[in-house]
């Protein structure tokens, strides 16, 4: 992997898991960098998503993003908050920079109260060790890691006018994902660093996060628990010092931005706690609106996903879940297809090939169709897993 | 078991089930009996529904209901209606009373055709052998079992002032339940067949289902998904010919039903797909519609569920939950109760021993309290149960 510029990594073990497994990490980045962030809407907040927002409240640009696993500083008692500042004040204070320029994320178990010492210590030796090698990047992105089998990061060079930009995405998240995110509000196990070395205007970074990252990782799920420490920060230093950005650069950063999402989602969904199936659920000629409602009735039905674990042609619950949605449809008017196979004509059984039917059904990635012919409109995305065995397995044990 | 008065029973095998299993059960009134309905909210009917609506709409006596499983008869192809026509017909020309005068509820898979000629079968043999034994209602108990592995029916002796009248309620359901009913709408498998041999005036039986049978029936939930098929059939055929009833009786009957419901929604909840766990869930204090949607976002969390499998003290599930419940609720005021132990205070940890709280998990039944404190209230009660792997097994291999 070629490098980012002008941001240094570290990802090591403090002892907050067990096993010696990475669970703290940070970036830096040697100057000022413009951040913007999105958390969940969860009402329950992370203590780390209200001291991020505090933060960026008081300055746009900043220095450090410090991140742990193992424990969601969510609930966690009376002295959360605290903790959490002093956290945050001990790292600027190692690094010579204020307090405000530190944002921080955090993904585990709800209700743990932060080991401050053993992160304290942790960020003590870390940060002597912080390197812009690939390899501490991979460090960053294990220490993120929660019930995430596989750590993930996509990278994206963009040709600008004189230089060529790098954009990297950290993500972790297996459960608990149903993000609900919007600017500056707050709850997830989705944890997302999107980092750039290219100089970008703050109203174009807003313009970027609210039309391509939020619109795009809002538009999967995998348990339908929207968690309360969901974050995304996307940060830009400038340090290709590129010159101003014609509007064809522009248009280039976009499309890599969605590009290096897109990836990342799929990287998100097949490592999905127990997920042996995603699907691409596409939802035609109804409002936005109401095809989001459809979308997550029919992702979130637990009949809908094991039928996808077992590859089961039952497609009546595809159909019941659309018709219990509450949006309001023409039952007779909905088909659907499952692959190329249309399964529902006109509100009923269409008498497709069982047998075709799950052998699409088979394969790890699919397409389901639903046209509720309401109106025309484009057609809404949006990605689901199935529910297997192993999610029950994963999440009926985790605490304990 | 005591009988019911005025009521014939069956319960056989017409062959639409594999294995000589009961498929198909008639209820039989020797009078004119008055019926009221509650159907499922979902916009997907089954053939079924749609039939009995029709029926009911020109009359509110009834003589005969007829039900079958293994077919849900909902989305089965252009024929379903007419199909369902037939039976009716060829019922109501077999007992020499009018086609209005039948009521059919279905359960099983979408999707698949009414196997006509079987039940046409199925009703020459077996109205032969309509009877008032118990063990006859004991095999339509029998005769309308999908995934359930027991046949369910509660029976109640109500003392009136001059006679003892009997309600008898005769239910299925273990799959698809979330039920969802209004008066006279369509889709359920859950099927409720709730009979009395006292005479009630009509008015008094909408109250009755208004007030406590569809308030009881829709405040559980085993996998939130609301079926096609959900139907209750409440009907009354004065066969002990009771005088007028006194407020007092009529209060009593009230109370008798109620109890009646409560009990087989219990059962149905212990014999739910794979359910190892029955929650009995208290919303306090705040509006009604409030405690609904929290109630039924935190029966519905996969992460909630599978805590509650594997008595996993993770309440911050719970927690989760309610935050992102749609709810505007000041997390701040939240009390959490698992059992008798508070897990959360003031909206954050209340540092109560794990041990003990994955104790009162392991019970088969217990109760969690939320207190949301927005404003005074009377409780709102909801149950749920846990999500296993036998229901991800059931259910990923139900039609295959």
């Amino acid at each position: 992997m070629s490098r980012i510029k002008g941001y240094k990594f570290f990802g090591i073990s403090c002892g907050i898991k067990k096993d010696n497994k990475l669970d703290l990490g940070i970036i830096f980045s040697k100057k000022n960098a413009l951040c913007i962030a999105a958390f969940t809407k969860n009402l329950l907040k992370s203590n780390s998503i209200i001291i991020s927002q505090r933060h960026l409240n008081k300055t746009k640009k900043i220095r450090c993003i410090i991140a742990n696993s193992g424990c969601a500083n969510t609930a966690c008692g009376k002295d959360g908050i605290k903790n959490t500042e002093k956290v945050c004040s001990f790292l600027a204070q190692k690094l010579g920079i204020k307090k405000e320029e530190v944002v921080i994320a955090s993904t585990g178990v709800i209700g743990e109260p932060l080991p401050v010492d053993k992160i304290l210590n942790g960020i003590e030796f870390g940060i002597k060790n912080l390197s812009d090698k690939s390899n501490s990047i991979v460090d960053f992105a294990k220490s993120i890691m929660t019930t995430d089998t596989k750590h993930k990061f996509v990278v994206k060079k963009v040709k600008l006018k004189d230089k060529v930009g790098t954009i990297l995405c950290i993500a972790k998240g297996a459960g608990m994902i149903s993000p609900n995110l919007e600017i500056s509000k707050s709850h997830a196990t989705m944890l997302v660093f999107l980092l750039t070395d290219i100089k970008l205007d703050y109203q174009i970074m807003k313009k970027i996060m609210s039309e391509i990252v939020i619109p795009t990782f809002n538009s999967f799920s995998i348990d339908g628990d929207t968690s309360p420490n969901d974050t995304i920060f996307f940060v830009s230093n400038g340090a290709i010092k590129n010159s101003s950005l014609s509007k064809k650069c522009v248009e280039n950063i976009f499309k890599s931005v969605q590009y290096v999402c897109k990836k990342i989602i799929l990287k998100l969904l097949f490592d999905g706690e127990g997920v042996t199936k995603v699907v691409k659920l596409i939802i035609k000629n109804c409002s936005k609106k109401e095809a989001e409602i459809i979308a997550k009735t029919v992702s979130t039905s637990l009949l809908v996903k094991t039928a996808i674990n077992g590859a089961d042609p039952n497609w009546g619950r595809i159909l019941s879940a659309c018709g219990r949605s509450g949006v309001n449809l023409d039952i007779n008017k909905i088909n659907i297809w499952i692959g190329k196979y249309q399964v529902v004509k006109n509100g009923t059984n269409n008498f497709s090939s069982d047998y075709l039917v799950r052998k699409e059904m088979l394969k790890k990635f699919y397409e389901i169709t639903i046209d509720v012919s309401k109106k025309p409109q484009s057609p809404f995305i949006y990605y689901t897993t199935d529910l297997s065995k192993e999610y029950v397995d994963i999440n009926s044990k985790y605490k304990t």
